[in-house]
């Protein structure tokens, strides 16, 4: 374990009142992405332009020379190359992932971390075989308990050095839903989101979602690696132990209407009739309803609801609006199979995670000409 | 021409002292990236992790019914489709993109807009039809000043409503470089570099690089349009005509060694030999030598420089260092072919244009075991 000062390492803080985003802030920013929100437009994401967060760099790995191992307490411990994971059955799923810090910025007082606004998400179709089958053919031992996957990639975080590691319930990777992919949106996994496989865990926050993946250990206890007993917790205070980051909170976003301002982003739009659409997803359970206010939150009223599609993927919504001159505070609220909705006050927690307030779209209808 | 007042699009203005990144510059950081370092690997940027820039929203752009007008002074209009653009002549060129804000942030005081640290940039292979010949055939007319491009982003800028717009002087349209690009690295254009048609201009900053294009117009006079004559100018005031920003400044990247902290994104190294790498290029003409420091500019000692390669594509440099424990600021320093080089103090105009200020990497290497 490699030591090192606060000056490059420091632990968590939060925010003062009234601070700007900070230099670190802004070096995460210009390095990782949201999704542009005129992208909700998409039915599945272009590749360039789905949310990317990255812990560490993105690994120089080798597809050709890349493989997998399966150990720990299994069976038969597994070691798999490309060309015997494309070998084995093939699915295709339709997945949403948003980012568990998304709307941290947005936050008083504002973990500080990854600034994300609203834009931390994206839909993908991943293609690769699943993974249940191949724990199976490990050989699950007794007594297995968690499921831990890790990355090629490599870095130190809070004063720790660590491959990025988290681990999955060993209920939740004997699942259907999770795959271990080699492809987005039918074309090998780029660079930076996980080439030449990562693991897709439909319905959970994006950590789960290991990149450059390289070995899958099964453990008899609790996995106490960072990212599960550190990071991704639900915590008021410094020292409360907290609770686990898993499945993604109900959210809805507006596509933004008419045309944005450069700087502003705030949005111009002709007087008139005008179909809002946009998207919303949960990760709990399928999405039932989704309510729009075009007043600020004083009234709401129902969407309709496009097709639904994947369990785990977005849904489209669109409400039809007459604009009438004069400034608008537009907004979409999601509420998915299981009850749960959007909360009017941001959920706050010192990791700023599992965040889904609602989002306030400013639109200035100009004058009828 | 729409009428909004400033708390949609105000004026452009300098951070006050101090003065943390606003919400503005983080809404702009959100949607719009730049290339992690780490990437600086690939002779060729994958296209999702090329630097974006993008004025307005991208458009929703459909490459079967999408049209190339060239008007104006022209002896015969011409209008294209994609693919009569392809049954022309084709050539593919490497060159290096960069946006004319790169490194603004780091400015004091810092203008106010996409906030860019250094990663603004990147190297892509663009497949397309060269410009000069095109418009021949349409005829150049007699007392022709500039060809102005315009795409298909619509959006409004410190109150100007405008579609994206950009000329060359005619003298530079017709040189043998522009091309129009209907590919990037042998794929068609995703949608965020311009689908289905750019203009790419080698070695011009990225803002000539019109996206989205579907007009091309001569004119007998230089054009007022807003990105030449208000945006994109070095000037010291606001009442100052100023310069126009024209061709990248000499630059050099290192690929940040070691591997980073999550947080400050220093490096940390083990002690020992290691190779430092990067990237240098200048739109003025080829990068002729490259200076390391590893000593925050006390000394510089010359890098070896890989094999030249295209004119306006960047050119790798490697430097051996045996790095010892402690802090240690290493940066890279390009001279062209022109004489031109980059700065000790960042050129300052208040627009943050062309600013090639020496890059800082923060280097933390370990205690030896």
């Amino acid at each position: 374990m490699t030591t090192v000062d606060q000056s490059v390492s420091g632990p968590a803080r939060l925010a003062e009142a009234g601070e700007g985003i900070s230099a670190e802030e802004l070096g995460l920013a210009a390095r990782n992405h949201g999704m542009p929100l005129e992208a909700l437009r998409y039915d599945v994401t272009p590749a360039g332009l789905h949310y990317l967060l990255i812990h560490y760099d993105i690994p120089d790995t080798d597809g050709a020379t890349h493989v997998l191992d399966v150990d720990g307490l299994v069976g038969t411990p597994l070691r798999l190359d490309l060309a015997a994971l494309r070998e084995r059955p093939r699915v295709t799923r339709r997945v949403t992932l948003e980012c568990a810090g998304n709307g941290r910025a947005l936050l008083e007082p504002r973990p500080v971390s990854q600034p994300w606004l609203v834009e931390a998400v994206g839909t993908a179709e991943w293609t690769g075989t699943p993974l249940a089958p191949l724990l199976r053919d490990a050989g699950v031992g007794e007594g297995a308990v968690d499921v831990v996957f890790t990355g090629a990639d490599h870095g130190i975080e809070r004063g720790v050095e660590q491959d990025y590691q988290r681990a999955l319930p060993v209920a939740e990777a004997l699942r259907d839903e999770p795959l271990l992919a080699y492809e987005m949106n039918g074309a090998p996994l780029p660079p930076q989101h996980g080439a030449p496989l990562r693991l897709i865990v439909p319905g959970w926050y994006g950590m789960a979602h290991v990149k450059w993946l390289r070995r899958i250990t099964i453990v008899d206890r609790a996995f106490d690696g960072f990212q599960n007993s550190v990071a991704y917790r639900l915590r008021q205070r410094p020292d409360d132990p907290g609770v686990p980051v898993t499945r993604i909170e109900p959210r809805a976003l507006v596509r933004p209407p008419g045309f944005p301002d450069f700087m502003s982003r705030v949005r111009v739009l002709r007087p008139g009739p005008v179909v809002l659409d946009g998207r919303a997803w949960s990760g709990h359970a399928p999405v039932r309803r989704v309510e729009v206010t075009t007043d600020g939150g004083a009234t709401w009223a129902e969407a309709a609801l496009g097709p639904a599609g994947d369990d785990f993927a977005w849904r489209r919504w669109e409400f039809p609006w007459t604009a009438t001159p004069g400034r608008h505070t537009v907004s979409a609220r999601a509420t998915d199979a299981s009850g749960r909705t959007q909360p009017d006050r941001p959920p706050w927690n010192r990791g700023g995670f599992a965040n889904n307030l609602v989002q306030r779209v400013e639109v200035a209808v100009t004058a009828a000409d």
